[in-house]
């Protein structure tokens, strides 16, 4: 990798030099090689792609692509290890996230994500003040130690980052008139320093020798939106658009760096605004990867956000949204564990998927018509062996109560007597 | 109600009669009677509402009005009984569910009809050719028997009936060129007495003396979709669209004889065709109440469909769909237990109340700002007490580990120092 004539993706592909990770992407996206290096070269393709991620199976994001999916794991300062979080890595890769966050507020940060990052095989991302004030406080914010924590980050491999470099110190009485302020946690912790020092943004004030990071290691930059709506009321407010608007702004730095970047988005909206959004993000931030965390369209249903943020989700990949970022059943009561991983996971894997059908993208039936045919054929274990969750499916209809297993030519749902798919069978079978 | 001097909602509104039904229902929707009794007279809202269901609580269904969901309970000839029906019901109602449907195929179908109708206070709906197959055998398919069912149930106090007279025996050899046939139950069973004997489906020759019996005791109808997709790769083809349009034509016999009608539509429908697929029902049955069957987006998430759905059905709401038929996690796999009526009825309780918010529908998201006050607060248990689910997330938020419940100002996601919450507390505090 050391040897190569171009330090990220963004320049090669600018320098019309086709790179094995656009290559491998080409291949995973049955498109042309030449289509992902003209979309990474304008920005609208990213490969996140750390030139230190030495297992990395590179995978492209942006609207024209399938639709990608994030989990985030990590340990809080109340709960999790090492162990645990391969386990919830385990899980988010076997049930298809395509990236995963490291969210660790907890102990031994850099080493929790050493480990990660060993044993992953898909993007990994960070939120680098995390670490930086698990480690510093919050007092320890500055941007001598900002750096310090994305190098480091950045050396060990981390493929992509979250700088909330968007919120500035003129946006805050925008977010206080807010029903729930700030519930970006990065974007509060940046909120309180400048509120404590009267100074702007350090990652704001230095961005360009972030960039300069990126630009060493291929780190593509995932612009936060520290002003992201934290329930229905406070959705498409000024706030939210006033970051946006310097988030692109800072898309055109990032390009004119060579860094790749894409933008990160909402958060609550109610489901009528989530196409506007999607429209407007692609028009002020230059069509870069929209990475929207959820949007849960509804605030009332805690223990089962995961869908509320599916459907929100769905609809915001119908509109451009490039990568969802997941939300599992504890998003707003606490750390999720393992199953919880598995439920955030799938879920958004039905929304992506339900969308790259939507979308036409090559190929994206197949696994449909594949099931219907098994399912047509009374075929049950390649019905399961098809489905997202094969394991999931086999312990249901293991449940399902009456003696099935005996039966396979139908379910305790209609019995024979009732089963259309038995009727189907003779109805063919004899022309009419 | 034996002295009204109109036999059904429909012909009251026509004769500018406001019943104590449409008083009920524009309370509940907190719109004018007048409002109402216009919309009933048109056909654009139904009120199933039985004479004979006395402790019934009148609801109003139409795409200008609140979404409805609908559960799916009945036993199957495998599995279940009264009580564990009886259990389905009260989960039903208590988690959210506007109406609930006795689905029943196995023993005893009129014993468990009329327990679950003594103890519904939301209309109560019914598929009569189950209990018809279920006594009389597929081969007692007969108008006599139809209508000798049909008048039993009604006499009962059923409140709306799926009768598949649009699937005509002209559409059977377009079912037949699809991947999975016919996959309604009662579409299929039909299909295979037309089949069988030659003879046009006996439910569209008597449909006159349905309407009759339907007219005596204000049943309405609810005409199914015999031949709904099952599939992604069948949606949206001329078998579907070909009885949408015979339904279109008995909508209109429906409303010359003064009895209230529904149509159901799919099913499975790929998300770029449901906006398509709630205009042309709008279109070709005169804009009566669309009740949809999820749809689901994609074949291959059996366990999760629940999911599948709801997004299919947040979109038909969006575009139109009155009423939304709950999926279980359990559908494609068998009868669906009481747990599974719960994540069913929330799943589609989200879907609904996220349209109701995005169509600003008058006092739809109080619940939402309220809640999230109550979550800038601390005060987790208003916050439960708000949800659509208050016992699971008071269960998901105990067991998140790490002592929280020693510290009620943050949870396990955050811990104390990355709450954004606390941050936002003290950043309210001082002015900026």
């Amino acid at each position: 990798m050391s040897s190569r004539s171009f330090s990220t993706q963004v320049e090669a592909a600018r320098k019309g030099v086709i790179t094995p990770q656009m290559l491998s992407v080409a291949q995973a996206e049955r498109r042309s090689a030449e289509f992902i290096c003209e979309r990474v070269a304008s920005g609208k393709v990213v490969i996140p792609a750390n030139i230190n991620h030495s297992n990395l199976v590179p995978m492209g994001i942006g609207r024209e692509l399938k639709i990608k999916i994030n989990s985030n794991i990590g340990t809080s300062t109340l709960a999790s290890s090492l162990e645990l979080e391969l386990e919830k890595l385990e899980f988010s890769i076997r049930f298809g996230a395509d990236t995963v966050m490291d969210l660790s507020t907890g102990e031994n940060i850099p080493e929790i994500r050493r480990g990660i990052i060993e044993k992953s095989t898909i993007p990994v991302g960070t939120v680098p003040i995390y670490e930086l004030v698990a480690r510093f406080g919050a007092d320890g914010i500055s941007e001598e130690n900002i750096l310090k924590v994305i190098a480091e980050q950045a050396e060990q491999g981390v493929d992509y980052m979250t700088i909330h470099s968007g919120l500035l110190a003129k946006h805050l009485p925008l977010a206080l008139e807010r029903k729930l302020g700030i519930v970006s946690r990065g974007g509060s912790l940046i909120a309180r320093y400048m509120k404590r020092t009267g100074r702007e943004n350090p990652f704001y004030t230095c961005f360009d020798r972030i960039l300069e990071i990126c630009q060493k290691y291929d780190v593509t930059l995932s612009l936060g939106d520290g002003l992201r709506p934290g329930c229905l009321a406070d959705a498409s407010d000024r706030a939210q658009f006033a970051e946006l608007d310097e988030l692109g702004r800072l898309v055109e730095r990032c390009r004119k760096a060579n860094v790749q970047a894409m933008v990160e988005g909402p958060g609550h909206v109610p489901y009528n605004e989530i196409e506007m959004n999607m429209r407007l993000e692609q028009k002020v931030c230059g069509d870069a990867p929209f990475y929207i965390l959820g949007p849960v369209v509804a605030d009332c249903a805690p223990g089962y956000d995961h869908i509320t943020a599916a459907i929100g989700a769905a609809q915001g990949a119908y509109h451009g949204a490039a990568m969802l970022c997941y939300v599992t059943p504890m998003e707003h009561l606490g750390l999720p564990e393992k199953e919880d991983v598995r439920n955030g996971v799938i879920a958004f894997k039905i929304a992506a998927h339900a969308i790259d059908v939507a979308r036409g993208i090559p190929g994206a039936r197949d696994i449909d018509d594949a099931i219907s045919d098994a399912r047509a054929q009374f075929n049950w274990q390649k019905q399961f062996d098809l489905s997202l969750d094969p394991e999931r499916a086999a312990e249901y209809r293991k449940r399902a109560r009456g003696g099935c297993e005996n039966n396979p030519d139908y379910c305790t749902m209609c019995g024979p007597d009732f089963c259309s798919m038995r009727i189907n069978a003779e109805l063919k079978k004899h022309s009419l």
